[in-house]
This record gives C-alpha cells, sequence and structure tokens, in this order.
C-alpha cells in the first residue's frame, strides 16, 4: 500500500531512509520530501537519503534531499545511516557481513568508504583538513598562512581562535566549561564575522582530559545543532595543534560521543559514531 | 520484533496510536512515551494515545500521555485520531462499519461520543460552553456577569474582549487582520494578565465571513500552536455573541479548518475536523 522506509539516526541527526536500489534515479521529488520531512504532517526527519545502485565502480550511490529540498553533497551522520541501512537490507535478503566490513559509496562529493565495526559503530574517512587561511577561508592573516591561536574580536571581547576546513570552515575556541558560553549570542557574531567571506561553522572545545573533549557547535546555516561530523574533526585538529589533545580523542557532542582518529599514516581523519534504527513503517504519499 | 503504531494527525496535532485493547492498563510508561515522543531520537509526536478496553459501559477507553510525560483529560484533536485509528483497526479485522458511525468513549473527562462521517471527518460534542465569569474564571467583572466586548489594557492599548470557558478559560479578541497580530509579544501578555487566575488562552479572530473565520491562538503552557479544539469552539461561541457570525461557521487555524455547529438544540456544540494516518510501522524501544 504505502510506500516502505526505515527511520534511523545519528547523535540525533535524522533520516528517512529508502531503497532506491532498483532504480537510477530518486523515487522521489524534493518536494515530496520536504512533506516527509515535516515534523508535524509528514514522518518527520531532517532529510530523505536514498539507496541508489552504485556507479564507477562503487557498492551504491547515496543521494539525500534535506528537509528544505536541497541537495547536500555529502552528511557525514547521514552516511553511517546509509551503512546501517544497507546492512539491514541486505541481512534482510540472506546476505550478510562479516565484520569490519567496508561497502563503497558514491556520493556527490565523491567516493566514500564506511566501515561496519564488529561493535555495531560505522567508521567514515573524512579526508584530510586543510589549514590555509586561503582555503578556510580567512582574512584574519595571509592567505599562505595558518590560523592558530591568533585573536579575533567579537562583541568587544577578544577571544583566541584556530582555524580549520573540512570542505567547509570551522573557527575553533577554546573554553573552560561548554555549559557557560552563550552560544545563541556569540554563534551569529562568529559566523557573519567579516573576517569569514564564507562565513563559518563555529566550535567551542572544553577540554575534559587530553582524550577526551566536549563539544558545543553553532552550524553555518542551521544555528545550534546536536552534532557536527566535521567540526567535530576539525576541532579535533585544533586541539592536536595547539597541544591540548591526543590525536585519536572522544568528542562529546550534544547529541551523542564521537571517536575521532587523525591518522600519522595518510594524514587523514577517521570518525567513528553510531547510527540507530528508531522504527520502520509504510507511509501514506 | 517491535511495537506497532500508527502515527495520525489532526490539524498538524500529531499522535502515536497503540492498540492497547487487550490489556487494561497502557502498554507503556509516560518515561517510555516521552521517549518515542522525542522528534530526533524516537517517532516524534505530540503524545502517545492508547486505545483500552471500554469501560463503564463504553466500546472503548482512551488514554493520552503527552510529550513531557503528563496525562491531559481529553484532548479535541486526539479523539478525532482515535476515531479514525478505531476504525482501521476494526476494518482490518473485517468488521467495518456504514457511516455515520459514533463510538462511545470513556475519558479522564467523562464518556466522549465521536462520529465518523461519511466524507471521512470526525464529528465531536464539545459540550456546553459557560460564560459566567466566575467559571472562565476571570476578575474583569462581577462572578455571576458575562465578559462580552469589555475592555482590558495590555501594554498600554486597550482590547475589547470576551471571555468562553470550554472547560477551560479562552480569551477572544476580534481583528480586522489575523496577519498583522504580534502573537509571541501579545499572548503572553494576555496568559499571564492578572484578571485572569489560572492564567487564560487567548484567540485572534477575524471575521472573513458570517459563516468563514479565521483564527491564531496561543495556548496556557504551550505557546502558538497549529490548532486548539476548544479555542475554535470559543470563538465561534463570542462571535456568535457579539453578532459577528452565524451559529454555524468554518474555522481556519494555521493547522487547517475545522467546522464548529453551535446547536440551538441542546446548546452543545459539535466540532468536526479531518485526522489523518501519516504511516503505520514496528518502533524499536
Amino acid at each position: 500500500m504505502g510506500l516502505p522506509f526505515s527511520k534511523y539516526h545519528g547523535l540525533g541527526n535524522d533520516f528517512i531512509l529508502l531503497d532506491n536500489r532498483h532504480q537510477s534515479s530518486p523515487l522521489l521529488t524534493p518536494e515530496q520530501a520536504v512533506k516527509l520531512c515535516d515534523r508535524n504532517f509528514g514522518i518527520g526527519a531532517d532529510g530523505v537519503i536514498f539507496a541508489l545502485p552504485g556507479e564507477q565502480g562503487t557498492d551504491y550511490t547515496m543521494r539525500i534531499f534535506n528537509s528544505d529540498g536541497s541537495e547536500p553533497e555529502m552528511c557525514g551522520n547521514g552516511i553511517r545511516c546509509m551503512a546501517k541501512y544497507l546492512e539491514y537490507l541486505e541481512t534482510k535478503a540472506g546476505h550478510g557481513h562479516v565484520t569490519p566490513y567496508s561497502y563503497t559509496i558514491n556520493t556527490l562529493a565523491g567516493k566514500i568508504v564506511p566501515t561496519l565495526q564488529t561493535d555495531g559503530q560505522i567508521t567514515v574517512n573524512m579526508g584530510q583538513p586543510r589549514l590555509l587561511a586561503g582555503d578556510i577561508p580567512t582574512l584574519l592573516t595571509e592567505a599562505g598562512d595558518k590560523v592558530i591561536d591568533q585573536p579575533i574580536t567579537v562583541a568587544n571581547h577578544s577571544y583566541q581562535v584556530t582555524c580549520v576546513s573540512m570542505g567547509n570552515p570551522h573557527c575553533i575556541i577554546f573554553v573552560e566549561d561548554t555549559d557557560a558560553v552563550p552560544l545563541a549570542q556569540l554563534g551569529p557574531l562568529f559566523e557573519n564575522h567579516p573576517v569569514f567571506p564564507q562565513r563559518t561553522n563555529t566550535e567551542f572545545i572544553q577540554i575534559v582530559r587530553p582524550d577526551y573533549l566536549k563539544m558545543l557547535v553553532w552550524e553555518r546555516g542551521a544555528g545550534a545543532t546536536l552534532a557536527c561530523g566535521t567540526g567535530a574533526c576539525a576541532s579535533l585538529v585544533a586541539a592536536v595543534l595547539n597541544g591540548k589533545s591526543d590525536r585519536k580523542a572522544t568528542i562529546e557532542l550534544p547529541g551523542g560521543p564521537l571517536q575521532i582518529d587523525w591518522s600519522t599514516s595518510d594524514n587523514h581523519i577517521y570518525m567513528t559514531g553510531s547510527a540507530v534504527l528508531v522504527f520502520s513503517g509504510e507511509a501514506n504519499l
């Protein structure tokens, strides 16, 4: 009768997953996805993820329509949900895998390889951080220099910041206590500061131990969110560059923990976290 | 494997419906209901409705746990969803009904009789309005008098108000254009005005035609909402008392329309509206 779907969340970032393996274009239009994502009149979600046939030699293709109908290149929380959903579909069909098991997934941001771990968590290679001011981008220093522990003035107060790009800009500030940060007040001031020509994501980081950090995030265009995968990666890099943390640490976000590992062998960042099946159902379109 | 449920909404006020017909106490604790209602980590809803066996001669009993774990006596939008869910369960079991068909449902507010209409809408007898100031309650006049088109001062501005109780207090203000009402600013000032010792719900009503009204609502304890059934009833009563509308009219709320009929034969108010099945599924508890 209806459209079968499964609902997953990764640290509270929640998605409707659709089995689109028998058709190369998404089963829904962006307008239909917007309706499904409505939290009162629809199923309710941050986005709809389509599990499509592989392309260019990959196992599968992932596409996402956000709750506003826009299409992001990739989503770190979303691709963990996609990996768990593929495992669910394949296990149901009698084709389970021995873990650890990696899928190759084509996305609009290129090929991504999530790995299902034996404990049920999923590891994703998030690529290399970029540190030059011109790549962030920020005007805090010359384009060819890094921004590590440099001052910036916000609301008549001087903050020491470190800037990291994970494909999107991040500005990291270390604080004594994340609970004391007036995020809704400071977030927009950092996001729209003139030294960030493409605006910026902002993370406030409390170092609990060298292997355990707490993070508050203000996402560019989205405000305070429960979790930001690229923000956790950028924050670990900033903590290492400032001598404040190990290269492998747990980052506690409002939506839950992520393990971040900045590999010395390939300079890539590996992010490990959960993805949870909340329910499956059939939707009336 | 999981817990079967159906998700309905009545004008955007959305509920998880559970088949509790084989057990006389709710299948879930309030704490479990709160988790299911979480819009990121759970199914997401304004409340969980349990369809329990009838008591005291009724067909069924309805209980509701709100998303905060509290238990309301009754809910006009919720009981429409309950009636559609009962029809769905009975039709699935091969026991459909010829419409119009009425269920007798026991609630914490007494017996309620929703009627399934042939067009799929549901009519609920909302009882009689109470108009005496002492019953609202309001201190705007003597306890034994009515409050119809009387002045009240809010934020240094004088408003003409009419007060009606539908079991809960309502303060109604007629405006030229609901789009021009600064609801978030005025709502709390009316709600907490000292002339309402138990606070009040507040409705701003635009008379489009004598049989078509537009309504904005500020709910006591909940703020701006998509729909408030008792508010629509109270507003129709206020409009009739002020000679502004027919006794039967459509009220357009932000979440959709309701038909309100203040019967001359029994002085009761009959509210007719929709309830929509959005999806069914199985939840991982």
